[in-house]
């Protein structure tokens, strides 16, 4: 039983979302994994590592392996990696031949960890453009309404709903811009090798990229990025800023919603144990969580750039132990987001009504 | 199944410290709670709030309850919290006359969290006493062997075994000095009811304290510290300031066992998928690794001491989000630690030999 | 005299950038925000806040205004905010009528802060197409000879230093590229007002922000963007994004310089007060420490993102805290790399020669 | 001009701290510095370095030497540290018998930063204990007076003032605690040598680390902490807890004043350029500021425990980039919270009046 917070038994209520859980759970991990060696297998004969026929061969059995997200702890727990332990697998089912020469670890598991992040990118462009519309309709409904404008925490002077609101509409269509941007950074193949020159493949490296890419759904690339990491640094960068524009929204919310202010009332709300008479703003105040957890764990990817050599075991570990919580983390937030636009039952001065 | 670090199914194979984990675990923490519950039963009665016998009875019955940690995640996504439903369930079963009543979450969760922190203090001090004598008996076996002194990554003259070895060990003193001195601002109940005042309690306050502490085996507080988190903060920065100085140690064994200096050599070490001759310093790298991960973490521990008025949902939460990752990757740092000591089957110049 | 790194009597001789240092010193702070308000005083008979004549005497005082930085300080210290004092100062000498009104404080600084971020901008841009050089220059000099590549710190198999060079070279085109793609959101004019909804210039916000825009080079705005700070974030992930780049260069380039493997040698090189012989790679370690710096800092640009209401006068201060020095970490490690990879004399195998 | 809020023309009017400015300047580490190499030079005849008469002059010498801290500049930036330079300079005026030998950059530099660090903490703690005077005179002021309890940003339940100032008051104490439990383990000498085992020094180490200790009101060190910087760290991470107890404070403040509720009622406050009727929180708002930065800056901290080999030029300079800014936040985030609470006129429900 997990005491992460998104798979925490009862935790999890608050701060899971199912859909991005999934795209990164070890199951999914493993079934990428499992692409990218069937795609392997299937595009040696292009170097000439094996023929066509055994490559397909080993690829059929390789899709057809039964293999438990389990049987790689023991393997990881020695190699600091699964694939090793993954490979012996393999080879078990589809022969030593055409299974994962001239590849190597980092190919599998960032080229499987580019399929988890393309994934989250879809979802949250999705959410994104809900989101949009969530919160359009709350300007279509109260945007007219008068608010008081607050600076520095003081009364300034009166604004409407649709002023507050839109601060929290308008920098979604440049969050969409900014993911549109930077997928082409990041949605391709990871192939280099032992040592990320792509020895093994002689001058064959474009084709074979090209054949591995097409099967994944992933643009083919030049050479490995294995040490090159600002592109997963630049995602996990939207992911922050996605949640930190949230994370605004939410606080207004929380700020709103005081006794004695009372610009804003929402269905739900969370009970107290000790006062009935509460209701707690809980999903305002989840998005402020989600945005300084986020800000926090972005400069953990950023120090993760400084990936010494061909291969760095530690900078690249610590992408593991960071990334997929970013991304439940944006996709939660997203969730909440939508949920309490959705929850809202007024908004404005409450004189003014 | 998990996508974080500790709990993957394969990842934790080199994440995972069981006993820590134990620790944070749903069940633990249930356990944690239904304990303060009953404590509180047991102690209402010295506050008149109720009967010394209906409170025995309650605490009988919540002992006695049955409650999976999941059966609490609908009430947690609802209230932003599990007490509420936790209450409801407890109530079911010893009534509602000497349940709760006088407490709030924050009571019964940050206790829960205090129990399991103190739990994690206790084996981090006698796995800290278990390296220092792993890194004595390194000094004793190889202490007095010459190795190339490196200052700025440059060779510098000559020092001994001893001396690297030394700026591993001699900090472990000081980080059991820090739990000893931070332990008395952290090993306390947390008893403050709705707005942190004890309003409940009327005079009896420091009774209910003594009474609920001395069953828990932590120390009694005079007022509740809801919104003082510098304890659990300065936790956190503890447990950072110990995984840092074991990714120095990890940092110096990984440059050590780099061919061409060559001057560690260690049995077991990781295997590559495309290279059999290699030997990865595994847990070396994963000392690094954990080292930046928690200098990541502990700032998020520091920002949550923005904790506003009596009770901040935002901050309490991010506190969750990241304090149980923070012990656990603590505790594999210093097994990690333990074992890539015990590993060591030589050390110093080669050419000394 | 200053205590910080980048203006300190002696530290500044390592962490100086003096072209970026006058980007974002005071004096063009204030020579931005005069730009502005003389500006605004031309624009403002647009909204019809005042004859055309009126203003074009007031943008003409403004210009002429003879004030000190140091003279904002005290106004500064009472008010949080250095503008209140300013625009005191600029009645003074261009009169009450046509001075500022309509205007905000957050209109005055955000806009002085694009203009010393778009001049960062364009120095950095120059020295990443200076870098590309440098370093295609030394593929071209070394490319072709011996490395041994290394992975997870250990010797893996030979590559070329083409190889090792590329992952320096390669992200500097996507850098340049995410500089091209952020610039439009951020190269525009903040001009919102009190509340940030243009309340003083009626229907004329549109063509009040064209002209002011035009004047200062900078894109219109449709609305204020006083709380919506994704794209100052996004700017500041940017930067940390080069310099983790450039780490990774430094890393490498300190790994190879090790007495033992001797895979690089340079001109230059820091000496030792303690040992004569040393020769110490400054600038490659000084590429480490920047990047570690900004992946620091990014973390707060992030925590800025949560901007409550309409002007959060917190999380607005922390950006003035932090985004010029990341500006300067970013010139200075570009000029740094430029230095280190223009001082190298010889890469790869030392046994290859 | 610096371009660092500390340090800025008129940022300085908001953030600086001269007194803590004062003990990290150039000049006062200078001193430090030169306080050292005198101390070292009436030291080294103990361990046979040279006679004691040797040694005495060259420390008058030092003593007397005239340098400028801009004079270290150029040396700093061809060697990554400004002791070559200038230990070259005061053999200039000392001769070369009885100077720096024996020791090394690092054990110059980290004295002298100790000799800051340890002024630092002295003038925090005169400032706890002020500030402790402050709230106390608060709660004896207001503290029975009404106020609405405010738990996840709602009204919850009545309390009074006390209980509120209570939650800024009573961690002032442990904040005093810790600095004297940390004082130990920072407030020693470093003494080392080139490679930090203090080689030079054969029998007679302890006699000199005594001796110079003694001269600059240290404890004298067994051996070197070069390498062991928890007890740096130590110090950042308690600089971070008291500017975060002090943000909790100000948020809550910043709160308390918000029209609608006005809880607060302060002298002074900052005015707008846009709205003359408004009065910023402004000291409140800073302190929020103050914690963030922190919060942000100590996780730089604990990554330059990574600390490799003898020496880390890049972890150990980015400690130069962080630790002064951090001291700076502190001091001024005590004397903002002072100012802050000696302006209240009133606090509670304003209904109670």
């Amino acid at each position: 039983m997990s005491a992460a917070a998104f798979d925490h038994p009862w935790l999890s209520g608050l701060f899971a979302d199912p859909q991005i859980a999934a795209l990164w759970s070890g199951q999914a991990q493993l079934t990428h994994m499992l692409t990218f060696e069937a795609a392997w297998s299937r595009a040696g004969h292009l170097a000439g590592l094996w023929s066509e026929q055994d490559g397909e061969a080993a690829a059929v059995a390789i899709a057809a392996a039964q293999i438990a997200p389990e049987d790689l702890a023991e393997g990881t727990a020695r190699d600091g990696v699964c694939v090793p332990a993954l490979v012996k697998m393999l080879k078990a089912v589809a022969g030593d031949k055409a299974v994962h020469i001239g590849a190597t670890s980092q190919d599998v598991i960032d080229t499987a960890m580019v399929l988890s992040l393309v994934g989250t990118l879809d979802v949250l462009a999705a959410r994104l453009t809900e989101l949009q519309g969530v919160l359009q309709a709350l300007e279509n409904r109260f945007g007219d309404l008068p608010l008081m404008g607050r600076t520095r925490m003081q009364a300034a002077v009166p604004i409407t709903v649709r002023d507050r609101v839109q601060t929290w509409r308008l920098p979604v269509s440049d969050h969409l811009a900014r993911l549109d941007q930077l997928r082409p950074r990041i949605a391709k193949v990871q192939i280099g090798g032992a040592a990320g020159n792509r020895a093994a493949l002689g001058d064959h490296g474009a084709a074979v990229s090209a054949a591995v890419a097409a099967e994944l759904g992933l643009a083919p690339t030049d050479r490995s990025w294995h040490a090159m990491r600002d592109g997963v640094a630049e995602c996990a960068s939207a992911l922050s800023l996605i949640t930190g524009s949230l994370g605004k929204m939410g606080q207004d919310v929380a700020l709103m919603a005081q006794q004695g202010l009372a610009e804003i009332a929402m269905s739900g709300g969370g009970g107290s144990s000790a006062m009935a008479h509460k209701q707690n703003p809980v999903l305002a105040e989840l998005l402020v969580t989600l945005a300084r957890f986020n800000a926090v764990q972005v400069s953990g990817m950023h120090q993760a750039l400084v990936h010494e050599q061909e291969r760095s075991g530690a900078a690249w570990s610590l992408e593991w132990m960071i990334l997929p919580q970013m991304a439940q983390a944006t996709g939660r937030a997203l969730s909440a987001a939508i949920g309490l636009g959705n929850s809202v039952e007024r908004m404005g001065d409450p004189s003014a009504e």
